[in-house]
């Protein structure tokens, strides 16, 4: 089970550093980087929250500068995100305002998929080491938040996880899924599926329906200012 | 007296991630954010320091993740975040530049104590697990200002410690004073409470008398800006 | 070769650890941050590269908090940041928009310095621990860039990194040429003298040409805003 895990987990890392990497280099093209600036907030954003959960597992040095499959798949994506790009501007030329809302809702489906992703594979690898239970849910759930924090916070934006819709809470979620299926001695491919389509689907109903928890009674935002 | 100071230090640690993560709710409450962003906030707030601290010293896991005492407390003051604020609503309901005030006063003296409290808890775990006596008196000082520096970086402020007011150097005096007094085998209870209120009272008094380091002569607000 | 590469590292790491926390004492300087604030900024970016470092090859606790020579090294930065500033103002008592400009170049030349001497550095202690060459490679490049984000992150600037003029890449191409030449069981002075000059030549090159890389399109600043 845990060797069949270690390539369910490479699977699912590969495809939460590319998501991942795509919406940073999105971050990074409204943000008006350069070409390498785009890139380096596309490595960090894709391989953040991986390097803070081996760093926390004490697996070192952390995958995220170690193996060449991640430094490819970031560098694919860094090619795609000037593809992509390159769209968003063809498609709304003349209407800069609609093309800055894309690039805002490609970032957050895209950030949903890595959070599913990284939150499984997250808690999966804590588990193939021997972390305790409760570090294990922690370490999906900072997995999945941690590049997406980390490349808000560079480019000067306080992190969509502290901000409206519902974040870092699926992503606990489904790495309690997966912890509690190994637990119990059931981790099978249909649970992490299953934890996988629980984060997506939270994530993608609070963007769609624009969903969050409530927000505490505070001053208007000219006061707070 | 190191299985002594174990104990002292989990209570103190307590204390340290209680009030630090009232601060970080607050300081989550006054930036508008919604339910789990404040429980987020208050969560790295809590916990931040000491993660650096575990992860400067190797002990992996950090506490932060895997000791179920931490994440309680850290869920209970995310309650009592609700019940202050709401005090302050009801206290100020028709003055929010007071509350933001009243606010703002509160996070720093909440501060002072997690300060406090961790400077000391700090360096008597880099002690117990053997750390040099420099790295033991550093450590202590960075898990007294980490977690409030990740805090006020992540809703887009200067962290206070690098802002006016006394506050790295009282803890790490703190940290010395219990380091030297390990390095000269009289590490005791008493000594542990005078760092303790050494620290506190130099950060109550920088607060109250608005003590603060020379600045260096520079431009005005308006020519730096 | 080890041995000596390790005495040439040392070398290498108290002169980056100089010049960045010279500059993050100038940046400090800029935000108008008081004495012990412009003390923590020169020593988070004096430090803050080789602290990741360290992390990310498991050799903890960090030199930055265990070596006396690093803390040494900070303070004296620290007491020349206070002669510099006053050159500034000296120079340009009547012109702060010159004396601004100034402080801005100097930080830039001296990171320039920093990046080349961390690159170097960063990649042989990696090799010197046994990290795989890609590996190794990233290490020089975070030792090299980590600090400055760091710095630049906390006085809430977009990381000089993800900014104009090329930054990481000859950080990575100078640790590039150090590991080749390691694997190649030719690492020796000449070649990290040519690593070194590589990367300071790129770097000064840039700041001096306003060299960078390309902008993806994207909407004028004032729609971006």
């Amino acid at each position: 089970m845990i060797a069949a895990s270690a390539d369910v987990r490479l699977a699912l890392d590969l495809c939460g550093i590319f998501v991942f990497a795509l919406s940073g280099g999105l971050v990074g093209v409204r943000a008006r980087l350069d070409l390498f600036g785009v890139v380096v907030l596309a490595w960090v954003s894709g391989l953040g929250g991986g390097i803070i959960r081996d760093v926390f597992l004490g697996d070192l040095p952390p995958d995220g500068i170690s193996n060449g499959w991640y430094v490819i798949t970031i560098l694919v994506a860094g090619l795609v995100v000037f593809a992509f790009h390159g769209l968003f501007v063809d498609l709304s030329r003349h209407r800069p305002q609609l093309r800055l809302r894309r690039i805002a809702q490609s970032v957050k489906y895209l950030d949903a998929v890595g959070v599913a992703t990284f939150a499984v594979a997250g808690s999966l690898k804590a588990i193939s080491l021997g972390a305790p239970p409760l570090a294990a849910v922690f370490v999906g759930g900072i997995t999945a938040v941690g590049g997406g924090m980390i490349r808000d916070v560079l480019v000067g934006q306080v992190p969509e996880v502290l901000r409206r819709e519902l974040y870092a809470l699926p992503a606990l979620l489904g790495s309690s899924v997966v912890v509690i299926a190994s637990e119990l001695g059931h981790l099978s491919f249909p649970v992490i599926w299953a934890a996988l389509l629980l984060v997506l689907g939270i994530r993608v109903a609070a963007i769609a329906f624009d969903l969050h928890a409530p927000v505490p009674i505070t001053p208007s935002r000219g006061e707070a200012s």
